[in-house]
């Protein structure tokens, strides 16, 4: 097992990463101390792994919330939800949550664990590659509006993260591919050598080899603590880990919530935001299309659907947290593991991006 | 003009207590930035006071959101509604929210804008004297859940608190003495030179004194400063500042949010906390008529509604997020001026002060 630490003084917490640990038990166990304990789940993850979870705990005053799968799920309703059963069943506020899933579930469990009551404790037991390499680190919270993703929520950091590789095994391909966007995500932000490590591994990722997924979930969230460390609340550099993001985000809120998976919608976001890059002269041609290979080779799309309308695309982008006085900001970058946000693209070369769906001009 | 601080670090702000602040103007301008500004009240208070807050900001962007007015209102929907607002008129994360009225309009703004975008500036002009003298200072916000009062909700701190007594001249009488109930609160918990002073002001400050509302105001936000810097996330001292609340919120549940208000529900809470604590050997009797007499003089209620079910009353007192494990805690005194939080107070004495209403025994 790997031990991780996020260094953020009094909230600083570890994640641990490693197979086999929801099996051994006293890992969870040891870390939570709560008289009540309440699970949040949903109907996909639960008939797996809520039993052995629920075990640990036979001692305490324990309870579960088991949601609707998808990220058409992640709303205001859900949330209401879990501070409801919470409410219900008399939970104090020295009880602990925990986020039992993938991101969706990761993200609502800890947003109620931040409002009830002003906040309470969580921990994340991410079972997906996404919420394992990106969602679960960090303590980004929300639930999404219908006008925007993640519009509401808080920063509430976990208590740890506990990313057991075990449970990838009953991962759906599709899933499993959209995490990998996430980890090509930190190659191109700032770890050229895990992109290169990425062209010789990729299927042998797929393919869930133990060393490979450890490697790559080991990497991840150490690229990603080590930007949270030095800006947690995102006035900053942190904006840097949303590469991609600004066209993924845009799209998944176009063709409607749970269409597309995030990961899906970040991967054609990284082959834009590298298109875009390239038009501006910054990124080589050459490094561009192993932009493109990488996530092709990963099964996930390269560009949008081409039923989708540029002009709804762009309206959906500037519903985004980086805008400022109605100007879209984006994350690009000037090489591999180069990453910047820039503010001063030229208009002409984005829409055109936003209308080839990615493809550069020939 | 009067000028406090509270003193939070990089999250500390100034609190200006004067008259006629709002007609001013100056002051609130200088104190937002931001390019987008929207201000949320209701509709008792915006007939009132809106058009002078918006003509401050003629060169901004500006919006606002009128509520109805209530604490039957303080719920997640009225939090939905200021979001969805932001998203609709494009607001971006550098945009203030400005929350224009009582201690309900000031906790769901601040709700709002601590969870907008995962956090955007607001600033309090509180229009009530409850406002004035507690809820607008500290940072707590929170919506109500049908089982629990503030039960949703963050610590999120203003950028500054506007308190103009001119407003207070418009202000419902019945409204004017539920916020006299905190201003006696400040003297129970810590200072006895207030209370001393209400001894012999109470009906000034119920005239609109100009002095007498301004040294009110002054004293417990000096009161209530001091605590917060002390303990912002309420770990330890803050409790304190929940006297009379502990009865008061499941007062004003039980009945239905709105049907008291939150200060006559407080008052109540005093003379029942005072009440307790004489019949356990602590308070002088001579001491709980004082609390009584001011109490009633300020024409608040110092007992609940004789058909309150006292069962019904203790089952919401322990929705209470000073609760540990199903057991009521409560802030209870020594002395007029010195409050404490009690977890082993007896049983039956609790009960009999249910039951009685409030009335200590013969």
């Amino acid at each position: 097992m790997i031990t991780l630490q996020v260094h953020l003084g009094d909230r600083s917490y570890p994640i641990f990463i490693g197979a086999q640990l929801l099996a051994s038990g006293g890992l969870i166990r040891d870390r939570v101390d709560s008289r009540q304990i309440m699970i949040v789940s949903n109907e996909t993850v639960a008939p797996l792994y809520l039993e052995s979870v629920e075990g640990m705990f036979a001692d305490r005053i324990m309870d579960k919330l088991i949601l609707p799968d998808g990220e058409q799920y992640k709303t205001l309703e859900s949330f209401e939800r879990i501070i409801s059963a919470l409410l219900t069943k008399g939970f104090d506020r020295s009880c602990t949550l925990i986020a039992l899933g993938g991101g969706v579930v990761g993200d609502m469990t800890g947003f109620a664990a931040a409002c009830y009551q002003r906040g309470v404790d969580f921990i994340q037991i991410p079972t997906t590659l996404l919420a394992q390499v990106d969602s679960s680190v960090g303590g980004k919270t929300a639930v999404n509006h219908t006008i925007g993703k993640n519009m509401i929520g808080s920063f509430h950091q976990p208590r740890c993260v506990i990313a057991d590789i075990a449970t990838l095994s009953t991962l759906p391909r599709r899933e499993l591919r959209a995490g990998v966007a996430e980890v090509i995500k930190y190659g191109l932000i700032s770890d050229p050598e895990l992109f290169v490590w990425l062209e010789s591994n990729v299927e042998r990722l797929l393919d869930l080899d133990a060393d490979c997924l450890t490697y790559a979930i080991r990497r991840s969230c150490e690229n990603k603590a080590a930007i949270v460390a030095q800006d947690e609340l995102e006035s900053g550099i942190r904006a840097l880990l949303n590469l991609g993001h600004t066209f993924g985000h845009a799209i998944e809120n176009v063709l409607g919530y749970g269409n597309w998976l995030h990961g899906e919608a970040v991967a054609c976001g990284l082959c834009m935001a590298a298109a875009l890059s390239m038009e501006m002269g910054m990124l080589d041609a050459a490094d561009y299309d192993r932009v493109v290979a990488v996530v092709q080779r990963a099964g996930l799309p390269d560009s949008p659907p081409a039923e989708l309308d540029p002009n709804d695309l762009s309206a959906a982008m500037a519903v985004d947290k980086k805008s400022r006085a109605g100007r879209i900001r984006l994350v690009l970058m000037r090489a591999i593991g180069d990453a910047f946000l820039c503010e001063d693209y030229p208009a002409d070369k984005f829409r055109q991006i936003l209308e080839s769906g990615g493809v550069p001009a020939p």
